[in-house]
């Protein structure tokens, strides 16, 4: 983990936000090469979840919603993290946390606690049965000095409206779905789907984490990749278990080592309030095992409650069979910024070539930031110039990077640690038969081929 | 403007932000073809800002940024605007646009008015001067009623960190260009980048603005698309007019109609505080000619604020010649949103085609949001089935839609209506000889193609 929030810094794929100001708490920036490998993932889910779906289409909704989405979602009243407080060392704990370790130490029922669920409804009220004057703070060791649980929600708001007073308060959004719940009537009317059919999103969300961490790993500012799939009634679970195949295949293609990935099927007590069933495809992190993807069956929770609280009817009439029926919804959510980490701590490797240590990023060229790198073995004689011509020619197919400094050996592990899948090399010999040595960044293989053919085998390259 | 805004809503380009809680004010959704168009803009942009300038690097940065950055680059203390309230009938007024009324009729003197600058320090206290309580409302008609100018920051704020009290107040950005100005030093450091070079970046920033309107013209929440070009001081005003030209023809490489197009040059009172030199790129809206983007010379002001404020120095140290430099900067600053109503506005056409009335969008198939419809002629004897599985091959290749409803005259102007450039029609002669008809928009040429070489013909169409 150390060597790749190390190589992101010191090659320009994240950096902190803001950072000549001493940063700001767990926001990150992407840098030049992190950009590019965010917008090729973003592009390789967008083109793999809409253009090659007939029945997928896309929408891209505001931050900014109406307030009483969230009331209709749950948000304000139930996307809430009851935290305690020690007045002691002032050191502060989500009341979950506290929970799970003395149930871990058996201490729990001493103090009163039982069976306290995940959230919902019942959790505040379980909490409070606990006797928390009686619990020791964990940190300082005092006895006594934990608060009670209060709530804290989750949402970040601001104010709508020029004059402060008469402002609206409106929240940025915490999640992506309720943009695609709240247009599926637009999105029926004007798109011509059918059910099944999805909707599929890409935008940011904010939360305002009490824990964040783990490098980019849980921000407050993230960006999401849902799919909203719309069902009939009774094809939920066939279609849940089509989508998390689907979505567990997905990875691999984005080329992630298969023996770090893993299904997690929710447990009863682990089930969302709105989930009837659920997957999590998780990563073996260095930080253990974790969520990259959600894959939920959220039945027909969401538009019931939109209908409930918009007035709006927000069935579905199939013009086939004459039924009426709310849609059930299976919801595929992927984190980018996580998926991201996860492209990075997988691809990451080192080895030696010719008796030099080498840092390798074997990312898929389908999201390497730069596809070609482009050099000439000496910097005189008309090479460098000779390269340069290559360069103009081959960046109108995809990003390339041309570098005539230094030692060639250094100059192709320079690209090697940024992902750069191949190396082209202008040579003595170009100047005679007008072709170049491509070099492979996985396998070393070199081959010589003429210039005239170069954007037809990186093309060719490229679409493998 | 109208036609373009029922378009909009009919076919799923731009809907109303939750619309089914009777929407959110002036704030958008992008529907399935909405975030097509928008995503195809914005990858254009990005190639032609980016990938096809060896000296341009792009950049990510965060919406939340320190608090400090809003201080450095003027915008807590000067992105403010008096407003001015009839206590009669409750109007509210841009305190400027009262001003410009009370010029234009030569009313202003009577009221104490003198020389009130666009913005800057001088604004407020000169239009403190005037004798408000004399003046006019312009809404009702009452003498008496204005109150004097109050401020109002036009930046949205929110609070970080989960107890409010203790809470870190910070604002949603109001622009991206400080994300680059604040990383430009990371730049230099880690992507081998040497004056002149550019960082490209697209992102939303919000602004609570008084009087946002025109669709999705002016929004609170919008997407902008800059590039700050980092120059030596002295090569600023070749860059600008360098930068100028090439913005200008990027419109038309878009396909914008030349006559639309204008730009104007800022006179020394509109020029913002921070600018030596600024030209808009204006168009011609139904609304009247307005800003589409702006090319500004904004010297080496906000490199030298953030050195002020953070204490960091900004330079630059040219190895070749050994000078040591602050640079200066020429931004290019377009809005996304803006762009893609301008390529709806100037796309949109009407004709008759066959004695029927016909809506067309003339959309560049780079932009267009689908690029080919395909149709059986008729929905029986294996027509659907070979056009499904042609789309089935081309899908991989770009965005297609396939439609078997209804008469095939219908079935294209459907598709002439949202833009798509090209039709394949899968007809009985398919099945004897395995070509079809291929059609383009604009001219209506149908030519036979073989279904073969429909992917060649379509990248190589495609890339023209």
């Amino acid at each position: 983990m150390d060597k790749v929030v190390s190589l992101c810094k010191r090659r320009g794929f994240v950096f902190q936000s803001s950072e000549i100001y001493g940063g700001l708490s767990s926001t990150w920036d992407y840098g030049p090469l992190g950009v590019a490998l965010k917008n090729n993932i973003a592009a390789f889910w967008w083109r793999e979840m809409t253009q090659l779906h007939e029945n997928i289409v896309g929408l891209d909704a505001a931050i900014l919603m109406h307030p009483r989405v969230w009331e209709a979602s749950g948000h304000v009243a139930g996307f809430v993290d009851p935290l305690v407080d020690c007045k002691q060392c002032k050191a502060r704990f989500k009341a979950q946390d506290l929970v799970k370790t003395w149930r871990n130490k058996k201490k729990l029922e001493a103090l009163g606690g039982g069976d306290i669920p995940e959230g919902g409804e019942g959790h505040l009220e379980e909490l409070k049965k606990i006797r928390w004057p009686e619990a020791l703070c964990p940190t300082c060791g005092t006895t006594g000095s934990l608060t009670e649980p209060r709530l804290f929600n989750l949402m970040l708001k601001t104010f709508l409206g020029p004059v402060e007073e008469a402002a609206a308060t409106v929240y940025m959004r915490p999640e992506t779905a309720q943009g695609i719940y709240v247009n599926y009537l637009n999105v029926v009317n004007t798109s011509r789907v059918k059910v099944p059919f999805g909707i599929a999103q890409i935008g940011k969300a904010f939360r305002n984490e009490i824990t964040p961490g783990n490098f980019i790993f849980r921000t407050r500012e993230f960006e999401q990749m849902e799919m909203q799939f719309f069902v009939k009634p009774g094809e939920d679970t066939k279609w849940l278990e089509y989508w998390r195949d689907a979505r567990f295949n997905y990875y691999l293609s984005l080329g992630i080592k298969r023996d770090k990935l893993r299904l997690h099927r929710h447990t009863q007590e682990e089930l969302a309030h709105y989930a009837a069933d659920a997957y999590d495809i998780e990563y073996e992190f260095p930080f253990g095992w974790q969520e990259l993807e959600g894959i939920h069956n959220r039945t027909d929770f969401d538009l019931k409650r939109h209908t409930e609280y918009s007035g709006k009817d927000l069935n579905f009439f199939d013009e086939e069979t004459k039924e009426r029926f709310t849609p059930y919804i299976v919801e595929t959510s992927a984190g980018l910024n996580r998926t991201l980490l996860v492209t990075l701590l997988d691809a990451y490797d080192e080895d030696v070539q010719e008796g030099e240590p080498r840092t390798v990023l074997r990312l898929s060229p389908a999201i390497a930031p730069i596809k070609v790198g482009i050099f000439s073995l000496v910097k005189k004689d008309n090479l460098p110039e000779t390269a340069d011509r290559i360069a103009e020619d081959l960046r109108k197919i995809c990003p390339v990077f041309t570098d005539h400094q230094g030692s060639i050996g250094r100059r192709y592990r320079r690209m090697d640690e940024i992902g750069t899948p191949w190396g082209i090399t202008v040579d003595y010999q170009t100047l005679q038969d007008q072709t170049v040595t491509l070099r492979d960044r996985d396998s070393l293989e070199q081959i010589r081929v003429s210039v005239d053919l170069l954007g037809d085998e990186i093309r060719r390259r490229l679409a493998r």
